[in-house]
């Protein structure tokens, strides 16, 4: 059974994989899969069963999961260090019955209906009471840490401890919300939309900008206009108008950048304890192009370069033609 | 010149490449550059003016720096956020006069001299009053980060503020020690030594072990045994001891693995007050081969997923015959 382990010096958690691991010889010779359709465990339907389905967008239990709830959570020492075993819940959404790779070609309906997804499952997790953040992501292509591409599908994670990166994401909005009384997001959305150097685009609804400290090349976040820190409520009745523009900027990627690897994440409030977070956090979703790789410098600083300025990338994003 | 932008939400900074940003072209068509002894910059000493020469080590300001001190340090607000002009130090060091591509390969006596001048340029970057962090590191093959490989070198940064993961590292070892009165590196090293599941090697002074909480497969961290928090100060009269245990692990990575591309960065005390940090931080050295990518998961939480426990790791690294 996998286990969560702490890096007690940082204090982030890991997942390591047991029992399951991968042999030891997949990291010396690696190999890619890109299967075709008849291949394809996704279009053949060997997942496990169906957690929910709806017009199409299917979500499945992991046939590889990388976290369980079958069994009791226990978080224990393990004399200097921490372990919790293996709490959690590793979903696909498969997002098209279609086999079809990039998330960009499928229908706005289709999209739509994955968002719709995405929060169903979050409200669900969220009853489990060792849950403590739901992450819904998606790996798409190699260089994007997907294994097994082809066709068009994300992740919904849910883990049992606050992840660092949203502890901090979190404290920094809270830092700012108790003394300027305002939410840092929505300030920088006004400061944005004053500003337009980083506007890729906007509809009624949401905004999608390059961030001022853009860790890498094409970096692009994608806002609610309207206050609120949670995803799964916050876009009720948004979900065609968050559908539009994340297909959009996904087109813009697949045209201008050449059809690039990338991920994205939704980056929402934790599980418990929302309304702590309603003031001074608001939800996003990051997209990134997989166009360079983190070396040794990121690695031992957490400084990111990158190489271009997202005032540039902005306008050439801005100017791709669909 | 490029600029330090503060990511407000997280307090991480960014390096941005400005006005010499590389082309929109690399992203959409990159390409990477193998490059054979008759083109290489390296060899053909196209490079700027040496620093540094000792016995076939040869320190020079990078050809394409990400700082530069030629400027005076200027930290200032951009409306909401913030941005620091450029400042600092950016270095290459060609480790070997000859066309090799492995560090691996290099003598001990070559490596030692590598591990000398990383030492005293620390000394020299600590002198400037704006800088707060140097960092020494290696990217070695295209998944690792190198854009132009075939020549053995590694790089030497000094940054104008405290990094983020170096701040985490030292305020979490702080933590355990206002708690213990112990140094949690040496009490780590007591563990593992105890336990020997993760002792890869040790010679006299040093020992090589894949931590608890491994991020990535075959992750290895050296630490030397007596606690020192400085590795400039903390290697003088062990440089040769040093080198052959870098050369070993390296070894050991490069016949086990089928020459992977591999990071290595020194996780040493910053260049200010150190009197502060001396007793509970502990320097030491991360290696970290690139055989897996970090994916949207990884980057929404800043868990890590580790496909293989370090135990296993640990045996197979132990087990590889030179």
């Amino acid at each position: 059974m996998p286990q969560l382990r702490k890096d007690i010096i940082v204090g982030r958690w890991v997942i390591i994989a047991t029992e399951r691991a991968r042999r030891l010889a997949a990291f010396v010779d690696p190999v890619s899969a890109e299967t075709d359709a008849k291949d394809c465990p996704f279009c053949q339907d060997k997942t496990s069963a169906i957690i929910y389905e709806s017009s199409g967008v299917k979500v499945v239990k992991s046939g590889n999961p990388i976290l369980d709830n079958g069994k009791a959570f226990e978080h224990r020492g393990h004399g200097l260090y921490d372990v919790c075993y293996s709490y959690g819940s590793h979903e696909i959404v498969l997002e098209t019955p279609k086999h079809m790779a990039n998330m960009a070609d499928l229908s706005l309906a289709q999209i739509k209906g994955v968002l719709q997804a995405y929060a169903l499952r979050m409200q669900e997790h969220r009853q489990d009471p060792f849950i403590e953040y739901i992450l819904a992501y998606k790996n798409y292509g190699i260089a994007a840490g997907s294994r097994n591409i082809g066709h068009s599908r994300s992740q919904i994670m849910a883990v049992p401890v606050l992840p660092m990166r949203v502890k901090d994401k979190i404290s920094g909005a809270k830092r700012y919300f108790d003394y300027h009384e305002r939410c840092l997001f929505c300030d920088m959305i006004a400061q944005e939309r004053e500003g337009g150097q980083r506007v890729v685009l906007e509809n009624e609804h949401f905004i999608a900008m390059t961030p001022f400290a853009s860790r890498f090349p094409f970096e692009t976040w994608i806002l609610p206009k309207n206050h609120h820190c949670d995803f799964a409520d916050g876009i009720k009745g948004y979900e065609q108008s968050l559908a539009g523009i994340m297909k959009n900027i996904l087109s813009r990627f697949k045209i201008g950048l050449n059809d690039p690897a990338y991920n994205y994440m939704i980056q929402t409030a934790p599980a418990k304890n929302m309304s702590l977070f309603k003031d001074d956090y608001h939800w996003h979703i990051e997209l990134i192009p997989r166009l360079t790789r983190v070396a040794g410098f990121e690695r031992g600083t957490g400084f990111y370069i990158c190489p271009i300025p997202p005032e540039m990338t902005a306008v050439f994003l801005r100017e791709v033609e669909g």
